[in-house]
């Protein structure tokens, strides 16, 4: 068995020995003499996922006012066979990431090959030199029924664990600036203790060095501003005590673009921790509003997109009233109400009673049954009936499949025995429904279709043609829109030319 | 008895007589005959409250390119006891209504006085001689039981009189502009076939003139810009067919400042009321949402108004977050999705469906007792203790006390065996708690009080100095601040002179 961690791309990557340690260790120490030599602090950012490695990269990107490096930065991957090809992709300067955004590469290749002041390491080691840490460990809320969000949970064991390893390697004076989306409480009541315990066994006293902890949220979107997200964008941020505010402050200010996006101080991590899960709350509350009148418009012969599109012509007050879909996907609105929830009993001792955010994602995890309802009308059985479902990533031109709505809405129609094929142009790989095969070929699922699902709008299934699309069925399918992708014209053209059609909260289009 | 109706001023006008009446007939058709001389159309509009009488003003002062008003405009108010007075009252150049906007007896004047094309008349022989009705007839859902707005409906009985009176009356050119806030598919299942039954009785043959029915609903803000918020602000319309939209759109353009404010033209009727109902049902939801997570802050010390305003920082998709307070008043909010939700049922025989937006209600209703359990915490009982509410109306600077939270609260506050003073400087009486005294002397109120409420963010409270408060009450009141009406500072204040301080939201001024 060799130990190897394998890209996306295919290529396999040796994960380094003890005696690759040493010499890393060495070079660590080497760098890090050099760097502060040049006057920079150090900086390490732990978990390089979607969030912590672009983190870095705008980290290390920052300069003072003579374009002097702010910081050198270390990109921290644990050792493991799903991840540590990281280390080595980075390091040839290239993002580990795929992206839209053509800032992405050229962030990285800047930091890492002209600069020289980004580089990925999977040593812990590294901890014991740096004068902060950006935590960007993945945290999920793990939800144990379908459509029953009030039980779900936070698992923190990888996160403590992770914390611990600074409280055994970390300086007194470093700050340890939390990214993650936690629950609400988790710099006092997890981080904070976990630094106390290990600072005082490693002889550190902490009344006189107490831990500096911080927390800022990141509000990332994925897409073609993702690295501009990331640095030209409001921040919230707040610490544990005046030190760590303090710090935090001065990070925050050197690395990102707050003249124009100006920085949010908050009283303490407990605020800005809540902060971040009520603001995606109140989107996802937002969505789930929607779906029950797009339910009542599709009854009563009403379009429920023109109908927002009415409402939001008040600007300021109503213009961000946000649209019914298939459901909704991604790595926020679907966990960060169920963090917070569970937090109250799990951290505070409350009883979990967030019960607006909570049923909002009720709302929205079951979202993709209504599709099923809607193709479920026109048949007497969805046995052996053939069903092409065009996009299965969680937004339009991304190819992020996670939590997306496509698989619980796919899962659904193979129940009822339908045979379903997926398309998806910038889908490689679908982790999360592994046996499904997501062709990129269009030609390969439309064929004898007696169902088109617009699941996505992909820009590319926006200009398909109808009269195309019914010349690649070969049949007169069933046409179903699921979020206003197609037209008044485009729904009148395949009408003409003998289609059903029917869309989610099109309720105008019922012939 | 005599047969009188009394104005707010105390002022007693006498309700007219059949002798009255038909002179008013003659007076009407010779205005008639006289206006159409001047190339101008004939307006009613049907109800002469909040919305209908500055709606008739604002019609009356549109004018061409040459500045000659379009339309003349006779505003219908029934010669009920309750209301005649409006009709005496306008016809002397006065609005009907108190406002704190200038522009409300400046273009009462404007249209009555000077440029003589409004007049106020309950005779219902007008709606004979006119080309358009705007229908602003009062509409209020009822909710039998307190916190179960699932439970709600809308009693027609008096909408469907006043259709069936147009329906006896107007020409079959005449358009029927319903402008009240309606249950969706109002115009469709209520207005039409009552037009309909009446014009065929009339021998009108319907399928040559079938009844011109729109819709349009009005986004009136009481307030300093109330005459603005009807003619300066979107609108969205619709009709029951091509020529009822046609003449809308006209009317609509004519009296509406449409260039900054472009229409919004919907389908059909169903959309333009269902947009209304799920607009106000949108801000219900919004800040339903935010007294969970204000509650959660109070349990960990944070205070969630700072926490809005971090998030809100998001320009463009989180800038509109509403936020916690005592609850939810006014006419729309506490109604629209009670409205929406019945008709489900009534009248598209459907289930009532709208769970998320009759939840909200349902939260907003019952918002005030979580201010009473923050005052409850502080006291073994509220037995004798004397509690100073300070605002009763719904709205800060408003008097205006339509399903104010204050009701809810002071008959909690009463049920607790609390000695309960009340005050407001905008609120002349409170008709829906009449056995309330509402004082206009704040020094009333105040002395000897165990608790001081800062119910309503009138300026006037704002601007209240804690020494003289606590001077005042001649004790240490507890004070209680509903909505952030209190800064941090003000708080300090306060705690220096002894009181105690609590707010809905706010968990880090718990001591």
């Amino acid at each position: 068995m060799k130990y190897v961690s394998i890209a996306p791309d295919g290529k396999e990557y040796r994960i380094p020995t003890e005696e690759d340690n040493a010499a890393e260790r060495a070079l660590l120490d080497q760098i890090t003499e050099e760097q502060r030599k040049m006057g920079r602090k150090i900086v390490a950012v732990q978990g390089l996922g979607f969030v912590g490695c672009v983190m870095a990269s705008v980290v290390a990107d920052a300069t003072d006012e003579n374009g002097n490096p702010y910081y050198y930065v270390h990109g921290h991957q644990r050792a493991s066979k799903r991840s540590y090809w990281k280390v080595p992709v980075i390091n040839s300067g290239i993002p580990p990431v795929a992206s839209s955004d053509p800032e992405v590469p050229e962030i990285f290749h800047r930091t890492v090959v002209e600069k020289k002041n980004l580089r990925a390491t999977s040593e812990d080691y590294v901890y014991s030199l740096v004068d902060i840490v950006v935590v960007d460990i993945q945290l999920d809320a793990t939800k144990p029924a379908f459509g029953q969000a009030e039980l779900g949970y936070c698992d923190l064991t990888q996160f403590r664990e992770g914390i611990r390893t600074l409280g055994q390697r970390i300086q007194p004076h470093c700050m340890v600036l939390v990214e993650t989306t936690v629950p609400p409480g988790t710099c006092e009541k997890v981080v904070k203790p976990i630094l106390e315990e290990e600072f005082t066994r490693r002889g550190i006293d902490i009344n006189v060095n107490p831990p500096l902890i911080a927390h800022s949220y990141e509000r990332v979107m994925p897409g073609s501003k993702y690295v501009a997200s990331i640095r030209d964008f409001w921040r919230v941020f707040s610490g544990v005590n005046k030190k760590s505010i303090e710090l935090c402050h001065e990070f925050l200010s050197n690395c990102l673009n707050v003249e124009e996006f100006p920085l949010t101080q908050l009283d303490h991590t407990n605020a800005s921790e809540l902060a971040k899960t009520m603001e995606n709350s109140y989107r996802a509350t937002n969505i789930a509003l929607t779906l029950e009148w797009a339910k009542f418009a599709e009854e009563i012969g009403v379009d429920i997109f023109k109908v927002r599109d009415a409402i939001r012509m008040r600007k300021g007050t109503h213009d961000n009233l946000l649209r019914p879909s298939l459901g909704v996907g991604g790595y926020c609105l679907t966990k960060d109400p169920v963090l917070a929830n569970w937090s109250m009993e799990a951290l505070f001792d409350l009883e979990n009673a967030l019960h607006v955010a909570i049923n909002s994602v009720n709302i929205n995890d079951t979202m993709p049954l209504h599709t099923v309802d809607i193709i479920k009308r026109e048949f007497e059985t969805l046995n052996n009936v053939k069903i092409a479902v065009l996009g299965v990533s969680y937004l339009e031109n991304v190819g992020d499949t996670r939590h997306s709505p496509s698989k619980t809405f796919v899962e659904a129609l193979r129940k009822e025995f339908a045979i379903v094929k997926t398309h998806d142009p910038y889908v490689e790989a679908w982790p999360e429904l592994e046996e499904a095969v997501v062709e990129d070929d269009i030609t390969k699922v439309l064929p004898e279709a007696d169902v088109v699902v617009f699941a996505v709008g992909h820009t590319q299934y926006l200009k398909l043609a109808p009269a195309d699309v019914v010349k690649m069925c070969n049949t007169k399918p069933l046409i179903v829109d699921c979020s206003n992708f197609l037209s008044d014209e485009t729904i009148a053209e395949y009408k003409a030319l003998g289609c059903k059609v029917r869309g989610l909260g099109k309720g105008h289009i019922v012939d």
